[in-house]
């Protein structure tokens, strides 16, 4: 029988060509991150299902990759059986929750403030579709145990300047903070069903102010309310976003704190952008995960029409591990595949790649002597494969140039070699 | 309630320290693999279960870590409900079987032959104990296509080079041949039950010929001819290894392609191993792997009572996925954990390491200084983290100095910053 050659569905097999450009883009930021003081930490793919199924995770639980029990804690027979019985371990469909198991485990050994880098596949049973994948890498950093603005200027430098090592301008980083969200819902008297007017508020860029006003008013919130919160919101969309800060500033009369950070965070950052980047003040914007506390931000191409990279601070969720303490921490994460997908598009070609050459024998040459030949390059630091010299030469030449060769030579005994250029046709 | 904190059974989590060493074995490896012409490929960590429950696992089919199936497909109301009943999808427990799929998926886009690196995760779910992981990383090179003996020159050069990167030497490429051990057999009367002989003649290093001969006459070898064999391996064992493949071509005169192979590749080898490492016919290497078809080889090191690599020829198994056709292949894999764990023993030291620098500040200082202090050393390519000074100083530098950290300043305003080295105590 024969089996079965495509990867599972939405799986997918990666060619040398896309290896080569996920390589150069991990080694770039890893590289950035390293320079700003982080540290690269991994955690195991599998961990204990309860980690991911305790209500942190959001929609993404739905998703999750569950293990099968194995031996003798599978039991079969067992009456009323449940899909909770068959499964012990999981997929993680994240890195932050294995990120907050792994600090309580390991905080002993970790400097403090701790600074990481993780970059590695989570898995996710999406349904599969174009440009959806159940396997992706995530690429997050987070500073665990600084409680102020430090820690957020250092996250979106970190951030841009890689983005920006990749080639990106013009990009934009938005930033917001819960605690204005709250005020904002508080000043017009949707805090009680706050979580509901977050999920509403948050769709404004996709469906207008009039669309929230809509679903507001769809949703049994108060009408003259909704009226005064519209009024506001169309006053406040129409400054400059310079302007935007001052005008909420009203609103923030009892946490002056939370203006102060924005400012100083939008301050640090502008001095960095220069021209390459924007940073501005977004009111509106407010990030799907329910364990934000503090600062959120985002930062928008104008490539795509989604975010590229989103992160925010979650002073709350280290404590379920630690029952004694609160320990702050704020992370940004790189939508990896995403920013694949746009150099791809752009047709990105990876800097200063190292030229490979194609050293051909014929099949009764003596092999020693052409090895001996190659091992002489490599040691010159060259980058040389050894072929046999095939019957159709021409299409062997193409074949070698589409996989990135970029010189060949063919071998023959007490003859010079000649090296010659390979071009794509 | 408070989370469990460790990491589940058999899995690790990994300090930075640890990342970085791992980091620069893999980058050292994939360098010199880069070097010899092989590219980089990723498959799924996920793939169809029948892909590795086919019965060309061996013993590691029973170990599969299996999806549970999502939605629909997971029926537990089905009558005389199976194990079998509840899974599509496995995590991978090697690399070899996903790049045989692979291959066989994208072969119209690969040059042939094609050589392709792997580094990946595979998870077994073996019993935990010292030194044996759930999930680890393999590390593999093959070439597919080529047929004769000059794929298996360049895998061992690429493979020992790799190790002599890594400051490795000393150790001994041991070679042998499955088409020997089926002349052994078939000389001695086995060939009939040839696997059961296989499988207690590679116990040979573990329980000497002794052991090997009590065994033979214990599974009904017939006395005779097992004396025979005993008398002729204790005669192989006493010649020096450059005899020994001489004494044993008497048994090879049918196949005199098979000697010629194993030759040249000893030489070929021996010619840039110089006195760095040995290469050496071995009669009575095994190995595992029922899919094995021609030369096999494995590396071996004083450090360890184990190999640190191993590999061979398999021409069979890609015809699984290609009804019509059988395509050679032959593949190296070093045992990356192996390698990780002799090297964490020697107390190797990366070399090159760039120095971190700690940048600390006082909690009222200015921080745009500061920051704007941190990105101009950023600028110059020096890592620098900054890191808000703590009231227990002292503790703080043991603790940075023991992450890696070697100088550390603190910013005063309107004062000279002096840069002091940073040692662990």
């Amino acid at each position: 029988m024969e089996l079965k050659k495509t990867p599972a569905d939405g799986m997918r097999d990666m060619l040398p060509r896309i290896v080569a450009l996920r390589t150069y883009v991990m080694n770039t930021i890893l590289d950035t991150y390293r320079q700003f003081g982080f540290s690269a930490i991994e955690t195991p793919a599998v961990d204990d299902i309860r980690l991911f199924t305790g209500g942190q995770g959001g929609e993404n639980e739905k998703l999750i990759f569950k293990i099968l029990k194995r031996g003798e804690k599978l039991n079969l027979q067992k009456a009323d059986l449940q899909e909770v019985d068959l499964s012990d371990l999981a997929l993680r469909f994240d890195l932050t929750l294995p990120l907050v198991r792994f600090f309580a485990n390991n905080r002993d050994k970790l400097p403090m403030p701790f600074k990481s880098i993780q970059m590695g596949s989570v898995w996710r049973a999406e349904r599969p579709q174009k440009g959806r994948f159940r396997q992706f890498i995530q690429c997050d950093i987070d500073i665990i145990g600084q409680a102020d603005f430090t820690a957020e200027i250092e996250l979106i430098a970190a951030t841009t300047q890689a983005l920006t090592a990749l080639n990106f301008t013009n990009f934009t980083v938005k930033i917001n903070d819960r605690r204005v969200l709250d005020e904002l819902a508080k000043s017009f008297g949707f805090q009680e069903h706050k979580d509901k007017f977050f999920i509403i508020f948050d769709k404004m860029d996709k469906i207008g102010i009039e669309g929230v006003q809509k679903e507001l008013l769809d949703n049994q919130f108060p009408a003259p309310r909704v009226a005064e919160f519209t009024d506001f919101i169309q006053k406040f969309v129409q400054k400059t976003s310079s302007e935007q800060l001052d005008f909420m500033a009203p609103l923030l009369a009892a946490c002056p704190e939370v203006l102060e950070s924005i400012k100083t965070i939008i301050g640090s950052i502008q001095s960095l952008a220069k021209d390459r980047f924007a940073i501005q003040f977004d009111a509106t914007l407010v990030r799907g995960m329910g364990y934000y506390t503090g600062t959120i931000f985002e930062i928008q191409m104008p490539e795509f029409n989604s975010s590229v990279a989103g992160g925010g601070r979650y002073d709350k969720m280290i404590g379920r591990f630690l029952s004694k303490e609160q320990i702050p921490a704020c992370g940004f994460s790189i939508g990896f595949e995403r920013i694949i997908q746009i150099l791809e598009d752009k047709g990105f070609q990876i800097p200063n790649l190292q030229p490979k050459i194609a050293l051909l024998y014929e099949l009764r040459t003596d092999f020693e002597a052409v090895f001996a030949q190659a091992q002489a390059w490599r040691g010159e630091g060259k980058t040389v494969s050894l072929e046999q010299k095939q019957k159709n030469f021409t299409k062997q030449l193409d074949k070698l140039a589409e996989n990135g060769f970029g010189a060949f030579a063919v071998y023959q005994k007490d003859k010079n070699l000649e090296l010659k250029e390979l071009k794509m046709r």
